[in-house]
């Protein structure tokens, strides 16, 4: 008895010593492999200069515009060149619109100031004014709400000022930017309900500056008016709110931006087959529009062009993944998911399984890791298996929490596998996103590379572990 | 005896409990005060507008110069407001040199290229090459060694230039600076003991661009002559390293840059005394001069920025520090550590005890955490305090970890404190290190805060706490 005992504890010991071996020499080779893709991505990558001709070469990519067509075309030819096994285009429809003529917003006749310019941008898909602009009192409000409190009789012919910032205590600025735009997303339809002529909505960032940050506004719903909608830099909504405290303040705004027919545009879509289970999808993608002011290059050029890298590192490296990798260059992100919901459609009707979708959409600045989101069970279940990962991403400055993901994966939450977003650092992302300044030059080369690295590496662990 | 043990099992239980319980209500208490020194930060802090007067104000502040008196004077003048117990000027020793006319480096006659200017910049403290300028024919090395393996045979009479470039796998630009460094440091001494006319030096960046790096070069040894040093750009390094593949360059080098007699200069000291233990310091300091060129921002006004916020900081929240809390703002660190020296001998004669210092000496660039150094047996007695700290500080993102602090502290060690150097992300840091382009623009006026932010909770912290 004692030496079956013995045996059975030595056996025990044995296989346990073998076992923790086994994951220890495991572990060491995974942790050289993402060092390797460090090295490569930080040595041989092509983003930057993916970047530079998306930016510098097409430019601000509206969906349905010719700059967006350019860059369907430009990523479906690199995406060719890296010997995916399909490289194809999905088509969708978009809403399209025009900017027209620079907007001019002045306040007209301040007993304090005179007349004097404000810098704006006139939200998407917004009506225009008409070629003569129009001319209200303005009245400030801090929210939706407010404008109900007001009611008619407050509202009724005047211009609608939003000026509730984004809070600047969030550590996380996309937390602050969730809190303050639905002045943007929804303050003129409100404001319009209750027979507004116009609004203007406080820029949406948190510094304070001269440049106004365009961006998505809600459809109005049916029998809503809909009413010209302009954004106004922080530093004029900082002087329109002091002039306010000390006398009433007209506004002259005029905008001649233009709804325009829907277009049909496209997603592009890259495709390495899995070895062994190719039924398994690992997505990874950015949204390929952008707005027309500045060039897109952190919102969200830096997002594509991570999603290619991811493969050209696999091509560089022979990496021969076992489930299928996909890259998706989503159209129309900022303005209704044309492309996304194409996708999710063609994706949910043919029955398929993305194991893991991953979206790069927050900038190409410094990463801090990757949020997970899923319904409750799946998260509980499958995030548990990625967090073991952790110890290999440490090292490289990276966390796991859980979060947000992207809105062109969003759809994809019901097959079932984690959906994550790609998180780099968020202090700057604000500064630039949804402007004329958001250029090829606001983002740094080695700090796009390392985002291309951080997302292969998990793309790597996740393909070679699965999950369950 | 059941009894007993029943009782002294339940009084364990209590005083379990008390303990813990105790501990968790401090741990919250805690995290509110971190909470709330971030949203005065965030709120209310100047250190962005104090970095304005420093940069665009006041510009690049070599020691010893007009405009680190100006320094001098308004940093003083700031901590005068902040209602400290004593501030005060500490004299001490710099060495003086200027550039003098604007740097020429050009290729002469390239069979490839003719004629080609490179933009260069000399390094500090050399020589300058005479009002003619100097022509030699270049031979590129890699290392220090490589120059004693070539002999005076190869180098005698040429212009050495090294071009061994800074790690671009290094995660932490900081280490790949440490591996590329010496060639600028000792380059020019090198080479001029085998018989060298002058040096060129790779900029000390990991980027391809058109911006030259200054920086500090050693004093040569008794015996060697001091020959002519500039910095080029690194795309020049890149030209003339082609160039040099194909045929023999010469090049035409000439500053009028020059050393100047030793000046008297200061460091700014400022303290609050300590109501409990005011013998136990907790200094946090960066350093005031800077190049020459550029306006010295993240290099390092963000430092003495975030150094003197902490000081507002506490102030604006009425906090009344146990231990002396000193701001120390160091002249000369770029060329000698005049300050630094005069400040330890004061220092170590009045026996006095650093029980922590911190620099910020690395840019004002988002917070990543806080690098900790002390000789091995302090390190492991003094580190674990702090490390339980480490729960408080996660939300903000800041990790805790051995490395080094800063030039300015390092002579501090031997009062067996601990030794801090914040640490910010540090990719794009040699973007702009010693260079024309480290301006006031390059700071981000959340980051510098967030920063602040981070040093005050680790001090708030170090004070309540202590150091055993």
């Amino acid at each position: 008895m004692k030496k079956v005992a013995f045996f059975f504890a030595v056996s025990l010991f044995f296989s346990l010593s073998t076992t923790l071996l086994a994951q220890s020499t495991q572990q060491e080779e995974d942790a050289r492999y993402v060092r390797q893709i460090y090295d490569t991505a930080l040595t041989e990558a092509s983003c930057y200069e993916w970047l530079f001709h998306l930016t510098k070469g097409i430019g601000g990519r509206l969906a349905g515009s010719p700059e967006s067509a350019a860059a369907i075309s430009y990523s479906r030819h690199i995406l060719d060149t890296l010997g995916m096994d399909t490289v194809f285009l999905q088509s969708c429809t978009v809403p399209t619109w025009v900017r027209g003529d620079a907007e001019q917003v002045r306040i007209v006749n301040s007993e304090q100031i005179g007349t004097q310019e404000l810098r704006a941008l006139a939200l998407g898909h917004s009506v225009g004014t008409g070629p003569d602009g129009l001319v209200g009192e303005v009245i400030e409000v801090h929210s939706l709400d407010e404008v109900e409190e007001l009611g008619r009789e407050q509202i009724e012919g005047k211009i609608v000022f939003y000026n509730r910032p984004m809070d600047p205590t969030q550590l996380n600025t996309f937390s602050a930017y969730g809190g303050a735009v639905n002045q943007r997303g929804n303050g003129a339809n409100k404001a319009s309900e209750y027979g507004a002529i116009g609004t203007l909505v406080r820029s949406m960032t948190t510094r304070l500056d001269d440049v106004p940050h365009t961006g998505a506004m809600a459809r109005e719903a049916d029998g809503i008016m809909p009413i010209p909608a302009l954004a106004i830099s922080t530093n004029d909504a900082e002087l329109l709110s002091r002039l306010l405290k000390k006398e009433k303040v007209r506004v002259f705004m005029r905008s001649t931006c233009e709804r325009t027919p829907p277009a049909t545009s496209y997603n592009v879509v890259g495709e390495i087959r899995g070895s062994t289970y190719p039924d398994e999808i690992i997505l990874i993608g950015g949204h390929l529009d952008s707005w027309d002011v500045g060039e897109g290059a952190h919102d969200d050029g830096a997002g594509c062009v991570h999603a290619m890298q991811v493969i050209e590192l696999m091509r560089k490296m022979n990496y021969q993944p076992q489930r299928t990798i996909r890259c998706v260059l989503f159209m129309n992100e900022e303005s209704g998911l044309g492309g996304a919901r194409a996708y999710w459609k063609a994706s949910n009707d043919a029955g398929e399984y993305h194991m893991a979708a991953i979206e790069s959409d927050r900038g190409g600045f410094t990463p801090r890791g990757f949020t997970f989101d899923a319904d409750d069970e799946v998260f509980t279940q499958k995030f548990q298996q990625v967090y073991e990962w952790l110890p290999l991403l440490e090292p490289y400055k990276l966390g796991l929490s859980k979060g947000g993901s992207g809105a062109d994966i969003s759809g994809l939450k019901s097959q079932k596998g984690l959906l994550i977003g790609f998180e780099p650092d968020s202090q700057r992302y604000f500064d630039y996103h949804h402007t004329a300044i958001d250029t090829f030059e606001a983002v740094n080369k080695r700090e796009l590379e390392l985002g291309a690295a951080a997302i292969t590496s998990l793309v790597y662990l996740l393909d070679k572990y699965g999950l369950k």
